[in-house]
């Protein structure tokens, strides 16, 4: 089935915000295993709305319509696009009520008159309830096409997709689409496709694509058959496959598990504590570890030692090791993670140290040079790390690497035991 | 003028990557007077891409093409544009000088043959050098419609277009283009608006556009004239009624320079260092300030304190304190700021204390309850903030107004002197 992706909204056009909700609806898109040709942004704007819904819906199976469906008076997307399908505009009670309740709750307030138009839907549309706002989601069936009608906020849109709309567009397709991902990291995207090159080469059903993130690659794995069970099948040893030759690389086949979930998720389950002692990524790494609600029971303070002076007093780095090795050094990192474990009383300290550039490098120390250390169990991991890109990629992909050394870490100890 | 924007990429369909660029284009059209009508994103299919650039050079004085042209097979944007408009493909010299300088210095290799390709152009095209990259940008100017094609990477392609492209759209445009960026840190998008109402009410010549970011708003004047200097009159008396309006709030008038930036510059001005104290925001605060080339100067330590015994072990906060008033409160964060500068020989500690959520509110100190404290010349400031939104959000606007807060200390402290 092709599908074709409208974004409706000034502040796009002006670039007031960038369109995060179309790389949102093309991956699930392509989840679902659909086509998409083309994604169009137009603005609030009667002709030009009614002429890309044209020309869209004459060249797509379905059509997803993305915002403009607020109360105010530039929200014209459900009257444009009912008017274009031909599509009469009638009152729902439900949607009504629902908008009622809303603002009882939410607003305190009684509905204003203003957004009565909100309950007006295309006759015989399939209403999506939105459990974080006031637009419902619609979908318009006519001559064999179909348009979707999404809020635009992602906080609505997102939660709407997922529960309703992903089961409505699945019960329009013949058979069914399963996907399994599989997270991983350490192995740029070209090597992950090389190690997959035969799978890649050989495969109708399941499919196999790659998406490159930073210093971790996330495949997803696609299959379509007649029903679950039998998608299930065909994706089962595939998974298998891939998760065999990656190995300890695969921190996750959740969807929705980020690597600072994964790592949380294993020192809770160790009953471990971690601390951090931060130079070149100056705290980034603390911060994506108490991204993780909960975050407080395994990770209790951490340092940011970006001076000489700092790592000395802090983190107790004797004072002949950073004037002989320099801070950046395998061994500064080494002592950097041991005094931070004997500074705490955590168990862990993952240390960090390098050029992030664009000044302080030098031949035998380039830009991009990480050294990243790993205290544990009175033995302590260092790993060396040659990183491109400018002093914002270079920490990025420290940040990544040092989670993935501190998960790794944990594996390899309790996997001994 | 009226301004198409394409974007080129099957990675952007299939929703592995942010079409950033096409925010960035907009919002230098924007600034460039031009009007942005639609954006549209296709893939690398000959057919398709024609179709699409045929429709928008129909629609539109200038198409803005933007990814598909490097060297391999996928790479057709080049050829399919040519051909729409009737241009035949030449070698071009310098370019192709360019191309084998490129590989001789960066590559150390040999030009490759599947290379070449980028070496051609449309016959008659202005040339835009890509400095950082091999792919030159190109304008193909015909039947009195230009189509402008520019390489993928944002590193290759947003110097180009500050260096190359702005100037060369102003010289196709009638008169000049002239605007001046005002940004604010601590009011809401509304509440500027609500401010410069009777500015924007009345704008014809300059006019004034708002851009809402987290906790700050920058505020764009752009004005047309004949010549620059009339276009500098013309946004002289409304930038500094609008400077007048926010007066302290304004922290930059530099296009370029983040609010980071400026409190980086300011404590390298005043010779000032100083330390983090975080909380809740983990290490985000101290992630911030070394975002910036040459913070080490200005700041060089910073503690992550999660724990309450982190607090009281590293900030020397009192056990009374934590127990009296808890970790969320004021007097915690006044503890914190001056805990951090005694710890140190740091000048200033900006201390942050909160509640990121989602769990640990409660009626009394809620989500969203964030303390921040800066001391600084033997005083201790501390501002208290009820954030909206979820965890994350909670922990950027944090950042935000920590920033803002030890940018304003310094400044009222030396305007005291």
């Amino acid at each position: 089935m092709v599908v074709e992706l409208i974004s409706v909204g000034t502040e796009l056009l002006l670039g007031n915000i960038v369109n995060t909700n179309a790389r949102y609806l093309s991956e699930k898109c392509a989840m679902l295993g659909l086509s998409v040709y083309y994604q169009t942004t137009v603005g609030d704007n009667r002709e030009r709305m009614a002429g890309v819904i044209k020309t869209a819906l004459d060249r797509a199976d379905m059509i997803i319509l993305n915002g403009g469906l607020g109360p105010t008076e530039d929200d014209i997307t459900k009257e444009v696009c009912a008017e274009v399908m031909g599509a009469r505009l009638v009152e729902d009670p439900t949607v009504k009520a629902h908008l009622e309740e809303w603002y009882k709750l939410r607003m305190k307030s009684e509905l204003p008159e203003s957004n009565w138009g909100q309950a007006l839907v295309p006759e015989g549309a399939v209403i999506f309830e939105n459990h974080n706002g006031t637009a419902p989601g619609l979908a318009v069936e006519k001559d064999g096409k179909i348009a979707i009608l999404l809020p635009g906020p992602p906080g609505e849109m997102y939660p709407m997709f997922e529960e309703q709309v992903c089961p409505y567009i699945q019960g329009k397709q013949s058979g069914i689409i399963r996907s399994q991902m599989i997270k991983i990291c350490g192995f740029g995207e070209s090597k992950v496709e090389e190690m997959l090159l035969d799978l890649i080469d050989s495969q109708t059903n399941p499919t196999i694509a790659t998406y490159a993130k930073t210093k971790e690659v996330h495949i997803r794995v696609t299959a379509r058959a007649e029903t679950d069970e039998e998608a299930k099948k065909i994706l089962k040893p595939v998974v298998k496959e891939i998760k065999k030759r990656f190995g300890n690389a695969v921190y996750t086949t959740d969807e929705n598990e980020t690597l600072e979930d994964v790592v949380v998720r294993l020192l809770t389950k160790y009953d471990l504590t971690v601390t951090t002692a931060e130079s070149c990524t100056g705290g980034l790494l603390a911060g994506r570890l108490v991204n993780v609600p909960g975050a407080s029971e395994v990770f209790r303070q951490g340092f940011i030692t970006y001076s000489n002076k700092a790592k000395r007093k802090q983190l107790d780095v004797s004072k002949t090791t950073l004037r002989k090795y320099g801070a950046v050094s395998e061994q500064t990192a080494k002592e950097m993670a041991t005094g931070g474990v004997f500074a705490t009383d955590a168990d862990i300290c993952i240390a960090v140290t390098g050029v992030a550039g664009p000044d302080g490098g030098t031949p035998e120390k380039p830009v991009g040079l990480v050294y990243i250390a790993c205290y544990m169990k009175d033995s302590v991991q260092v790993e060396e790390y040659h990183f491109n890109g400018n002093r914002e990629k270079v920490r990025e992909q420290t940040v990544v690497q040092a989670l993935d050394l501190l998960r790794r870490s944990v594996l390899s100890h309790y996997k001994k035991d």
